[in-house]
C-alpha cells in the first residue's frame, strides 16, 4: 500500500484534456470509496467525467459509498436498465441503503430483477428502520447446528464456497434457527476435526436485537472488540449478522454529525451542491441567528440612557457576553460528547452538576479579577471596573448552568443537542452578558 | 445482547452501602471496556470501590481501554508487583500503549518479566511514534509461505492453537519475510484442501508501510473494509498486523479531539479531574480569549466619540459581529472536516474558494437586505441601518474567506486547524464587525 493519495492533479489535468483512457486508467487503480471520495470532492463537470470512467461493475460499489445528495444526482441522470444492473452482485444491506432512496418506480424494477428469495431478503431488510440494527444487518450469515463436528462445518463451508464480507464466524442456531452461541473462524482453524461444534462454540457471547438503535450496536462493537455479530428477532431467531465495516462507517457518520450540526450544516449535503441551494440550507441557519441577535438588540435598546452616560460599559459589554459564551461552550460540548460516549446515567449527573458548577464558580471569580484588573488600569475607572466583573462572574456562572442543563434537557426533549444546545447557549450568555452590564450599570451608575 | 445499560444505579447504591459482594457480582458481568467506561463516569472514591472488585486477569485489559489521565491516577497507588501482574496475557500493541505512558521503573520492571521474544517484541513496537502504522500494529502474525497447501496450512493452525484477537487472514512471506499476499480465513475455509496457496492468496492485498501514520491507516481501512492487515518495513518485510479494532478506537479518538480541541478541550483529560485541575486547563482558553477581546475592547474605546453621538451603533454592533462569527463558523467547520476526511487536496481548492466566497456574498447580501428593512423599521434611522448593513455585508465575505483560508494555512504550518481555527476566525469576525459598524458610522454618520 504506497500512500500515495489519489493524483487528483494528474486526474483533472486528464479530463480537461478530455483523455477519457488516462481517466480510465487511473479511476481503474481506485477501490470503490475511493473513487466515492475523489467525485465528492470535484465540481459538477469532472465528476461526471470520472463516473463514466467507472467499469460497470463497479458501479453500484461506488454508488453505495456516495452521500445521499450526490448519488441521487447521478442516479437521476441513469436510466432505469442501467440503475438496475448496477444493483447487481450487491450484498442485500448495501442494496437495503440505495433502495431506501430510490424513487418508487425504480424500487420496483430493482425487486423485480431478484431472485424470490434475495427479494423476500431485501423486503425483510427494509422493514427495519436504516438506523437500526435490522437495518444494517446483511441478511446472509452461515449458521450450522450444535450436534454437528468441526469436520462437518469445514466440508459444508467448502461446498458453500463464497461467504459474505467480512464473516468471520459461523452461528449456531437449533432447528427453529433460534440463536445459541457463536463458532469463529480462528476456533474452527485451530481445533479438532473430531470435536463437536457444542463443545467449542461460546454461548456467551449474546447476540444483538433488530431493534438495537445504530448506536447500541457501535458501542458493543467496541466494547467488545468485534467483527461480526449475530442479529436476533423478538423470538431469539437468527435473521441476519452485522460486520465491522458497517459499523465503522456509522462512527464516522455520527461524529460528522455531531460536528457539523453544531453549526447547522448536514453530513448528507453535497460539497458541491449549486450554489443557491448551499446558500439557501446556510442561510435558514444565519435567519434563526439573526432573529435571537436582534431581539437581544432589542433588549440592549432599552439601556439606551444607561450608554449614554457611561459609554464604557457599550465598549466592554460585548467582551462579557462572549466569554461567557466561550465558558458554556466547554461545558457544552464536555456534555454533548458525554452522552454521546453514553458517559452519562441517571447517577452521576448530580456529582458531575456539582462539579461543573464549582468550576464554573472558580473561573468566574477568577476571570472577574482579571478583568476587573484590566479594566481599572486600562481604562482607569473603578466603578466600571467592578460592574463589569461582577457582571463577567454572573454570566460565566450562568453560562456553566446552560452549558450543563440544556443537552439534558434537549435530550429529555429528544431534540438534538447538538444542533439546538449552541443556539441556545450563545443566546442565553448574549442575553445575560448585555443585561447583567447594563442593568448593573443602571443601579449604580446612574 | 439484552440492550440493558450497566445499571449504574445499582452499583453506586452497592458502592454506597459497602456492599463489595454485590459490586463484585455487577462488575463480573461487564466487559473489560464497560468496565473502563463505568470508572471514567464516577468520582474517584466510586471507581476505587469498582476498580478493587475488577478480576485480577482484566485489571490489564481495563487499563489498557482507560483514558490516559484515569490510568495513571489508578497505577499509582498500585504496588509495582501488581502493575507487573497486571500486564500478563496483554497483547504487546496493548502492552506497549500501556508501557509508553508508564514510568521508567516500572518500564524495566515490565520488559524484566516478559520472556526475550516478547520483550524483543515490546521494544520494538516502542521504537515506532504511537500514531504510526508501527505503533498501532501487533508483532504477532500468522504467515505462510507460497508453496505449501492449504491443508498443510489447516495442519499448521491446528498445531499453534490461539492466534491473535481478530485475526481474520493469514499473510503469505517468502523465506526473508517479505511480504507477497494475503490468504484470508474465509478463503481458507472454502477452498479445497489440495489447493496451493500461491494459487489463493490475493497479491492485490498490498501491506501497510509501518511509518503510515494512523489517519491513513484508518483511511485505507474504511476504504477496503479491512478487518486486518500487513504491517510491513521499508525493506518489505512482514513485521505485524493491525486489526479493525485498533483503527475504531483511532476514528472515535480523531473524531473526540475534532469535537473537544474546538474549545480548548483535551479528550485524554479526565471527567471528574480535581476541580482546581480541570479550572485551571479551562482557564487557559479563557485567557486566550480574554485577552484577544480586551483587545476587540481597545478598539472599540477608539470609537467612543462616535457612539457617543449615535448610540443605536452600540446597541447593534455585538449582532453584526456575531453573525461574522456564525457564517464564518459554517463555513471553518465544513473546511476542516473535509480535510480530516481527505477530502480536499490541491486542485480543488480554487473550485471551493470560488463556491465558498459565491455563498458568502449571496448570504452577506441576504442579510444585508433584511438588517437593513428591520433596523429602518424597528429602530426607524435609515442612515444607521444604512451602516448596519454595509458593515454585515462586509464582515460575513471577509468571513466566508476567513473560514476558508485560515485551516489551510493553519494545516500548511502543522498547527491544528480544530484548536486554533476558532479562537481565529472570532477574533477576525468582531474586530471587523465592531470596526467596520463604528468606522463607517464615523465617517458617514457624525
Amino acid at each position: 500500500m504506497e500512500q500515495t493519495p489519489v493524483d487528483i492533479d494528474q486526474l483533472r489535468d486528464a479530463i480537461d484534456r478530455g483523455d477519457a483512457q488516462q481517466v480510465g486508467t487511473l479511476v481503474a487503480e481506485l477501490y470503490p470509496a475511493e473513487i466515492a471520495r475523489l467525485i465528492e470532492s470535484l465540481p459538477a463537470h469532472e465528476r461526471q467525467a470520472i463516473w463514466t470512467a467507472v467499469p460497470d461493475d463497479s458501479e453500484g460499489e461506488v454508488l453505495v459509498e456516495l452521500n445521499e445528495e450526490v448519488r441521487s444526482s447521478l442516479v437521476e441522470a441513469m436510466a432505469s436498465h442501467e440503475v438496475v444492473a448496477a444493483t447487481e452482485g450487491l450484498d442485500i444491506d448495501d442494496l437495503a441503503d440505495f433502495v431506501a432512496d430510490l424513487p418508487e418506480n425504480l424500487t420496483h424494477k430493482v425487486l423485480e430483477s431478484l431472485s424470490v428469495q434475495d427479494r423476500e431478503r431485501l423486503q425483510a431488510a427494509l422493514a427495519w428502520p436504516a438506523d437500526s440494527a435490522g437495518g444494517l444487518m446483511n441478511p446472509e450469515t452461515v449458521s450450522v447446528r450444535p450436534d454437528v463436528n468441526v469436520d462437518v462445518v469445514l466440508r459444508y463451508l467448502r461446498m458453500r464456497g463464497e461467504l459474505p464480507v467480512n464473516t468471520d464466524s459461523v452461528f449456531v442456531v437449533d432447528r427453529e434457527d433460534h440463536y445459541l452461541g457463536v463458532l469463529t473462524f480462528a476456533r474452527l482453524l485451530t481445533s479438532d476435526p473430531e470435536a463437536a461444534v457444542t463443545e467449542l462454540m461460546d454461548p456467551s457471547v449474546e447476540a444483538i436485537q433488530a431493534t438495537s438503535s445504530a448506536t447500541e450496536v457501535a458501542r458493543e462493537f467496541q466494547d467488545r472488540d468485534l467483527v461480526s455479530a449475530a442479529v436476533i428477532d423478538g423470538a431469539g431467531r437468527l435473521i441476519g449478522q452485522i460486520t465491522v465495516d458497517d459499523v465503522v462507517d456509522v462512527i464516522q457518520e455520527q461524529a460528522d454529525h455531531d460536528i457539523l450540526s453544531r453549526d447547522g450544516l448536514d453530513e448528507d449535503d453535497d460539497m458541491f451542491a449549486p450554489i443557491l441551494t448551499s446558500s439557501g440550507r446556510r442561510a435558514v441557519w444565519l435567519a434563526v441567528h439573526l432573529t435571537l441577535a436582534f431581539s437581544t438588540a432589542a433588549v440592549i435598546n432599552l439601556f439606551q440612557a444607561t450608554m449614554n452616560k457611561v459609554i464604557l460599559l457599550a465598549v466592554l459589554m460585548p467582551m462579557v457576553a462572549a466569554l461567557g459564551g466561550i465558558a458554556g461552550s466547554q461545558t457544552l460540548t464536555l456534555m454533548i460528547r458525554s452522552i454521546a460516549l453514553g458517559r452519562i446515567q441517571g447517577a452521576n449527573i448530580s456529582p458531575l452538576l456539582r462539579r461543573e458548577l464549582s468550576i464554573g464558580l472558580v473561573n468566574s471569580l477568577l476571570s472577574a479579577t482579571v478583568v476587573a484588573g484590566v479594566t481599572a488600569v486600562f481604562f482607569r475607572d473603578w466603578r466600571v471596573a467592578g460592574v463589569i466583573a461582577a457582571a463577567t462572574a454572573i454570566n460565566l456562572l450562568i453560562a456553566a448552568a446552560v452549558g450543563f442543563g440544556v443537552p439534558l434537557a434537549l435530550r429529555r426533549l429528544r431534540i438534538d443537542p447538538a444542533l439546538a444546545g449552541s443556539v441556545i447557549l450563545i443566546t442565553v450568555t448574549d442575553l445575560v452578558g448585555f443585561v447583567a452590564v447594563l442593568g448593573l450599570g443602571t443601579l449604580l451608575l446612574t
